[in-house]
C-alpha cells in the first residue's frame, strides 16, 4: 500500500501541547538517584537551591507523569511551534528505497535548534522566582545563542562564558548571542577566581566546557538575584524537550503512520530524549513498537563504548554524582565539528533507559555524517548541523537497508538543527580536509579507572 | 475591536497557489518596452534566445494574466512553501502600538531567502528546453546561493561568479553554494575574456557585480548547452515571486484583515513585487485599498532619487536598456551592508507603477535600519537579513506614529530572508563601527548626465 502524505504535516497553533510528558513513573523502575558531590549521600532538593528556581528543582524530582506548560511559556514557543513534520519524498527517491523517512525539524527556532523549548521555560521560571540574571556556559555556541534569546523574552541579563577556543575561532555564535542581548566573555576570564587561578598558570588556556561551567556557577552562586542554567543532561531539560515528540506522534497520526524506528543524535541526551520519550510511553503501553536508536561519534561513544557508573557531570567534579554511561569526566574526545555530541556522558535517564533495555545506540564516523548531511542538502533543501548529521547517516543506511530487504519501513528522524553557522565544517568535508576520529582506547581505560568510588 | 489571530497564520499545501499572477494587462497603460542595446529598436523575442530558454522568454513578454505553476515546480516549492505569515505580538507589544503588524517570512527557504521562488523554475524551464549547466553572478550570495540548490533539484551544473571582495570577506556564501553542489569563481577570473581583460590591467580587482555578469554571460553565451539565469529585476522573476503576494493574500483572508499599508524593501525588486502585485491587483479591482510602499537605502535611492529613463541593466552596457528609475549604470554605491540593495536601477515593472501613481517610496539610513533589526530579533526571535531590515524599521516608524495617532492600521511586512550569514553586519552595528551613508550626490549628478540617449 503506497500511503500519500503532504511533504509538511503541520499542526495548528491550537494542537500545541499545552503539558510536558515525565516518562519516570511509567518506568518499570526508577532510575538511580543523584548524590551529593562531598558527602556521597542522596541529594536534596535544598542543595540545588542556590543554582536552580523552586519550579525547575520540583520538576527535576517529580513523579508527576504530566506538567502543565505555563502560558507565558506556549506564548514564545508559538513564535516556531509547533515545528513542522516533513516527509523526505526527494531524499527517499534519490535513496530508491521503499522506506517512508520522516524528519521532525527544529531548526525554525530562534536560535535554530531544539535548545528553546528548555531555554524559554528555564528563563520563564527563573524570572517568576525574582532572578534577574542567568548566567551559563556554552561550547559550540548553541544553548547560550537559545538562553540569551529567552532571558530577552522576560527581561533579564544572560551571561554566557564561551570557550575560548570556540570564541575565537567561531565568531558567528558570539555575535548572534549579542544580537539578542546577551553578554559573553571567553572563558577562562579574569571575571571568576576560577578563570583567574587557570589563568595564572596557563595564560594562553584555551579553555573546555569544565572550566567554563566553574566560572558560570561562581558566579550564580555568589549572587542573590543571579541563577544558573544547563541545557541538556537533567531531568527538567528532558521534561521540556518532549514538546517534540508529543508534537511528531500526533503529526504522525494525523498521516496514519506508526513509525517502526525512531533515531537521533545524542550528545547530553536532551535532543534524543525531547524526540523518543513520548513514544516510550505509547511503546510501554503496548499501542507502539518502534526501535529507538541513539547515535553517538565514534570518538565520543559513551553509549555503546562507556560504563554505566556514578559520576561526575562536569570536568572539575563540582556537580552532584549522577549514575549514567559515561567515559569518565576527565575524558576528553577529538574536536570533533559535532560540538554538541562532544559529553563525556549521557543524561542519567536515557543512560536508564538505555539499561532497561528500552533504548538502542549506534556509533558512527564524522565522514559518514557529514556525506548525509550534504545528500540531505541537496535533496531536502535543509542544510543540517553537524550533531544531527548523525541520525541523518543511519536513517539513509536503514533505508538502503530497506532497499535491499523490500521492507516498507517508517523511519522518523530528529533533525534538531540547521548547519548555517557550522559552514566551515561543510568547507573541511567538501575541501577532503576532514579526518575521522577514532576512539582514544588508551586515554579511555584511564578515564574509566579514575572514576568516583561511591557508597554501595 | 481586537482581533484576535493566531500568531502564525499557516496555509496547508493544498492552498498553495497554483499559478503565478501577471500584473501587466491589468494596469491602465504597458510599461514601456525593452530596446536592442546596439541598434536601439524595440527588442524582439529571438534577441534573448542565447541566454533564456523559450518559456521564460514566453513569460518575459506574455499578456495572459495567470501562468500555470508546473507540477515539477510545485513539488520543490512544497519543501518550504506555503511560507507562514506571523503575526508580529512580541513586537507590537514592545511597541505599545495598537496598530496590528504582520510579516510574512521567506526565510525558511533552502536559501534562506525568497530567491529560490524564481531559481526553481528557472531551473526547471532550462532543464526542460536540454540546458545542462547555468551560469550567473553573485554579489552577496544570496542569488548564487538559490539558484545552486536550483539546479541539484533538476540536475544540471550550477557556476557562480562572485565579486571577488564578496568572495574572499564572506566565505559561508560560497561554502552553501557547495554545499548544494555549485561550482563559484571569485570575478574576475581568468576563466573568461572579459575576467582576463579586467586581469591585464587590474591584476587586484576586487571585481564589480557588472564585471562578474559579463562573465556568466559570456560562458552562456559561448555554449548551447548552458544558459544565463538572472535572479531579480526582469519581467519573469516578479511573476515567479507572486505566490508571495498570493499566500499572503489568503493568509489574511483567514483572519479578516485586509491591510492599510503593506512595505517591503527594494533592490532590484522582485522580493517588493512578488509581494505588493496580488495586492495592487485587488486595489485597482477596488477590492482592498492598501498603500504600497517600498523602502531603500538612502545610499542607493532609485526610487526616491533616480531619474526614470532608459538604461543599461548592467554596468559594461551589454544588456538590453530598459525603462527605469535609474541612478545611471555607472553609479557605485556605497558598501552597505545591505548588498542587495547595492543596484543603481529598479525592475521596470515596478518602475512604471511608480510613475502611475501606484506604489509609493521612501528612503532610510542604515543604522536605523539595523537598531530594527536588532528590536525585532529580540522580540520576534528571528535576525532578519539587512536588506528586509528596510521594511522592518519603516514598519515600525508606522507603529508608532499610530501610537500617536490611535488608528489601528494593519501593516503587512515582507521579511525577505534571514541573517544567519550576516552577522558581521550585526557585529558591526551593536559595537558601535558602522556608519551611516549618504548619497553621494556629484557621483548621481554625472552618472544620470552619462544616460544612453534613445530615440524618441
Amino acid at each position: 500500500m503506497t500511503v500519500i502524505t503532504p511533504t509538511k504535516i503541520l499542526l495548528d497553533e491550537s494542537e500545541l501541547p499545552t503539558q510536558w510528558y515525565n516518562i519516570v513513573p511509567d518506568l518499570p523502575a526508577p532510575p538511580p538517584p543523584p548524590l551529593h558531590p562531598v558527602t556521597r549521600a542522596p541529594l536534596g532538593p535544598d542543595d540545588l537551591a542556590a543554582l536552580f528556581p523552586p519550579a525547575l528543582i520540583e520538576q527535576e524530582v517529580t513523579a508527576a507523569r504530566y506538567v502543565d506548560i505555563p502560558g507565558e511559556v506556549l506564548d514564545v514557543y508559538r513564535l516556531w511551534r509547533p515545528s513542522p513534520l516533513i516527509r523526505a519524498y526527494r531524499l527517499e527517491r534519490s535513496l530508491d528505497t521503499p522506506a517512508r523517512i520522516y524528519y521532525k525539524y527544529e531548526g525554525g527556532s530562534p536560535a535554530g535548534s531544539h535548545k528553546p523549548n528548555t531555554a524559554v521555560p528555564q528563563a520563564f521560571y527563573n524570572a517568576k522566582a525574582g532572578i534577574r540574571r542567568l548566567t551559563t556556559e556554552t561550547g559550540a555556541g548553541q544553548w547560550g545563542t537559545a538562553l540569551a534569546f529567552a532571558c530577552a523574552q522576560y527581561d533579564m541579563g544572560c551571561e554566557v562564558w564561551q570557550v575560548r577556543a570556540s570564541y575565537d575561532q567561531k565568531p558567528y555564535r558570539r555575535m548572534m548571542i549579542e544580537a539578542f542581548g546577551g553578554t559573553i566573555h571567553p572563558s577562562p576570564s579574569t571575571l571568576t577566581a576560577a578563570g583567574r587561578a587557570i589563568l595564572a598558570t596557563h595564560p594562553d588556556s584555551t579553555g573546555s566546557l569544565g572550566i567554563a561551567i566553574s566560572e558560570a556557577v561562581e558566579v550564580a552562586a555568589a549572587s542573590a538575584d543571579t541563577n544558573y542554567a544547563l541545557g541538556s543532561v537533567l531531568n527538567h531539560v528532558l521534561l521540556h524537550q518532549t514538546v517534540i515528540g508529543e508534537e511528531a506522534l500526533a503529526q504522525l497520526a494525523k498521516v496514519g503512520e506508526t513509525p517502526d524506528l525512531i533515531v537521533g543524535c545524542a550528545g547530553g541526551g536532551s535532543n534524543l530524549g525531547g524526540l523518543i520519550l513520548p513514544f516510550l510511553r505509547e511503546k510501554l503501553a503496548g499501542r507502539q513498537s518502534p526501535t529507538l536508536l541513539a547515535v553517538e561519534p565514534t570518538s565520543c561513544p559513551s553509549l555503546t563504548r562507556g560504563v554505566y557508573a556514578y559520576d561526575y557531570g562536569d570536568t572539575a567534579g563540582m556537580t552532584p554524582l549522577v549514575k549514567m554511561r559515561t567515559l569518565g569526566h576527565d575524558f576528553i574526545p577529538d574536536p570533533i565539528h559535532a560540538g554538541g555530541l562532544r559529553y563525556h556522558g549521557m543524561s542519567p535517564l536515557l543512560s536508564h533507559i538505555h539499561e532497561l533495555g528500552l533504548m538502542e545506540a549506534r556509533a558512527i564516523g564524522q565522514r559518514a555524517c557529514f556525506a548525509a548531511g550534504v545528500r540531505f542538502a541537496r535533496t531536502e533543501g535543509i542544510l543540517p548541523a553537524p550533531e544531527p548529521t548523525h541520525a541523518l547517516a543511519v536513517a539513509i543506511e536503514e533505508a538502503l537497508r530497506c532497499k535491499e530487504s523490500g521492507e516498507q519501513k517508517v523511519i522518523l528522524v530528529g533533525l534538531s538543527g540547521h548547519g548555517h553557522l557550522d559552514l566551515s565544517s561543510y568547507d573541511a568535508y567538501l575541501s577532503g580536509a576532514m579526518g575521522d576520529h577514532s576512539l582514544d582506547e588508551a586515554q579511555l581505560r584511564a578515564t574509566v579507572a579514575a572514576l568516583p568510588a561511591v557508597p554501595a
